[in-house]
């Protein structure tokens, strides 16, 4: 076997292993018994344990030295392993093992303390994950900025100063128009009702395949954050049911659904393979985001989805399919990020972004935390936070060590405004296709154009390539523009 | 540190890395998409590779010839790991990464094969399961019998000969009950009916939750073979429903109680050790039968739960509470072993015991082993089985290749007989206890004299101190015959 081959078994292994421990966390996120909640924390450490030597195994420099690409696959495999290796050798094994099990209980301890609306019962573990989590900033950062040192785990290429830029940019944009959209005279109305469970998850079961997901390498369960998990194929969805707003499980389910095509289109050939995965979190988000929004929320596909919940569930007491579009579409300054319409979607992440920099950076303290948050979203937003819940302890993931993770899912967003663009030139009668429910056209175009690749190119290659075009906010801004100004009649 | 905690340490990691492997096994019988399977296959491989180069980590031995026992448990820990490492030491890595490969992916191969009664789908699979278990046995055996080489994976201390004399002094008196049984004049009718799903399940949790089982570290849910998984705080078991048969998923859910509550029931101070297991299958199934069937299909305790299935179903048109005792003890040569009565039960072992040992010692081809399976089965029971999946494809044992398994489940039946002649020397009163639908007693006695131990003492070791006497078939057999002559009234 030639050293290019070693690696490449070796790596296989690894990325199973990966996978494992993967489902370790699916399995503690929607099946677990809670009172296995501290030796889990034991589980996951002992698996991170593992994947750490094997990702810093001295054999990986040595093959890396004696492999040759003969092709470009090959070159991009070996351009990811060496990335790994690289960052995974910067980090003692000790410390990504401790990370390992403080965030797997942490996770526990933040849901009791959100459930209990008790900031101080979640500071101290706050403190010692960002401590932690510095700590690993400062091995991999080599003297250089400490948050790029994260978000390059979730987004390679993007820095503070280059994300700060488009989030500058888009600021005025996204204020201007939340402005018209709220003191508009024409406000759409919410619907209403109640919704029985499983008739929610039935039409989530149905929606996950009209969007494509394939229940043979996937299944969909519930879980009290929604997130995808695995690859390969086994890659699987999870939703919630709220019996007053079936938007959050609709929603819900189709962005989920979005992630996990992606890794369900990758080319067969990249199985546990570097390249068998998504290549960012920020393009696996212009996947669901492109899912959920672009087609999911589009008029369009609302005009098939509103006659498909009055069959399902009767008269939804809307009046017509421009009504039904205005409320899956209703713009309202909420407290909750995950259920935020479009236009507020990324002012929520802006101030993650200011706030986890700052966090990370050491200019704000975990203790400052709750004041600095509330401050924040009473500038943004115009309301002052009614509850910890409501404000800092929404999200997991701070508790889970999720830092510089948040932007990418507003570069998701910007990215899938320029996918949006490309594929209806690519498909100019898409809106007749979604209009029956079909979403074929698109979904095909995605997997042919950004899916299939995997980690084959860097993130922007991967989006300049689909869409022919340098990405940037543009797209995503105007397609917001317009789509308010019809729904609001501005 | 001194070397026994560094030991300790390293193989508190394994332990934790081996729940992990249970956990996907967990994973693949209940939830995992069917499209996942090959995949499945690599990762367990993965995981195989690594719990196999940990557990014949050169260091071990270092460690083992320097760590001191400062007490019982200290010397008991010391026992199990030595033994762990010699065993483990003479199986080549590669050979146990193919058996774990291989098996994992036999095991759906071995289920569509049963689906369409295809023997000849799975004898492929079969010959190379049998073929690599047998190279394993070579390897561990050093020149000794391959057989024996396999038992001793889960019944430490017992051979072939020994389980063979045991089988050798039941057989008769087996035999001759079941004679008196099936010839006698009053026979018990059979329950019939419908009972739905869902009202089974509810019966399940609630008989779960009634024989001690402690749902916030464990779960239940369905699965096509009833397994019991994991061990410390997440014991989880499985059942099965078939609507017209409510003992079916009444008593697999016993059944799987029993085994959990083994596991949940070890002392904590031995969570991820070597003793924080249960000592062997053996003894295991001790538990699970003894929740079964000593209690669970009593005369006290069926009294409680006729009553309390005619509430939640209706009237089951048995007529008294003998009759339904009749009804749930009902003796019939039966093709499928899981079904078996308590009569029959024990015939099925001892005939998979002689097929199986002559498979792993050469003397049996997998090519005839359906003959020899149906001339065996027509000569023991009576009755010519009519098609593979009521024959030799009706467990999954042999497609995962456990050999030299089958067995522990009669030792279990005979440990289960000793406890339970001890259990009512010690409550006199159980009966009392059981016709209330009150199990504590008797399982409070189970944990405080068998459970809480693990793996503290070898196999009989355990019994023997459970019981104060030496364990043999002879209360199992005394138990059978009075209880049948009762409801047969021979």
């Amino acid at each position: 076997m030639s050293a290019y081959e070693d690696l490449m078994a070796f790596q296989r292994r690894t990325e199973a292993l990966a996978q494992v421990a993967g489902r370790l966390g699916w399995d503690q996120e929607t099946v677990m018994p809670r009172g296995a909640a501290e030796q889990r924390g034991e589980e996951m450490a002992a698996m991170e344990g593992i994947l750490h030597a094997r990702r810093t195994d001295p054999r990986i420099a040595d093959w890396l030295a004696r492999a040759e690409a003969v092709d470009e696959e090959a070159e991009a495999q070996l351009r990811l392993i060496r990335r790994s290796y690289e960052r995974a050798t910067k980090v003692p094994g000790r410390l990504a093992e401790e990370i390992a099990r403080v965030t797997s209980v942490a996770q526990g301890i933040w849901a009791d303390a959100r459930a209990k609306d008790d900031v101080a019962a979640f500071l101290p573990t706050l403190d010692t994950v960002v401590r932690l989590r510095r700590e690993e900033a400062a091995a991999l950062a080599g003297g250089g900025d400490l948050y790029d040192a994260l978000i390059d785990d979730y987004e390679p290429e993007a820095t503070a100063d280059t994300i700060g830029a488009v989030f500058d940019r888009m600021r005025p944009r996204l204020v201007a128009l939340r402005e018209a959209v709220m003191g508009a005279a024409h406000q759409p109305r919410a619907l209403s009702g109640h919704f029985g469970h499983d008739g929610q998850m039935r039409l989530a079961r149905d929606l996950a395949k009209t969007f494509g997901y394939d229940f043979t390498r996937g299944r969909l369960d519930l879980a009290v954050h929604p997130f995808s998990s695995g690859a390969g194929n086994d890659a699987r969805i999870t939703t919630r049911v709220v019996e007053t707003d079936p938007f959050n499980c609709i929603y819900s389910t189709i962005h989920e659904v979005g992630h996990a095509c992606y890794e369900l289109g990758i080319d067969g050939d990249y199985l546990l393979t570097p390249l068998g995965g998504g290549v960012s979190m920020g393009v696996h988000e212009s996947q669901s985001r492109i899912y959920e929004n672009q087609l999911g929320r589009s008029r369009a596909f609302t005009g098939w989805l509103g006659a498909e919940m009055t069959d399902r569930f009767g008269d939804l007491g809307l009046g017509d399919a421009d009504a039904f579009h205005g409320a899956v579409n209703r713009v309202a300054p909420g407290f909750i990020r995950t259920e935020a319409d479009e236009v507020h979607y990324n002012l929520h992440i802006m101030m993650r972004f200011d706030l986890e920099r700052d966090l990370i950076r050491g200019s704000l303290g975990v203790a400052d935390l709750e004041e600095a948050w509330n401050a924040r979203f009473l500038s943004d937003f115009g309301v002052a936070v009614d509850r910890p819940s409501h404000g800092m302890l929404q999200d997991v993931h701070w508790s889970i060590g999720l830092f510089g993770y948040f932007p990418t899912y507003a570069l998701g967003n910007v990215y899938a405004g320029c996918l949006h663009q490309a594929l209806r030139a690519a498909v100019p009668d898409l809106d007749a296709h979604l209009a029956q429910g079909q979403t074929e056209a698109a979904v095909e175009w995605l997997r042919e154009n950004v899916q299939r690749f995997g980690g084959l190119r860097g993130p922007r290659d991967t989006i300049r390539h689909a869409c022919g075009f340098e990405p940037d906010e543009g797209p995503l801004l105007d397609y917001l523009d317009a789509k308010f100004a019809e729904i609001y009649r501005l």
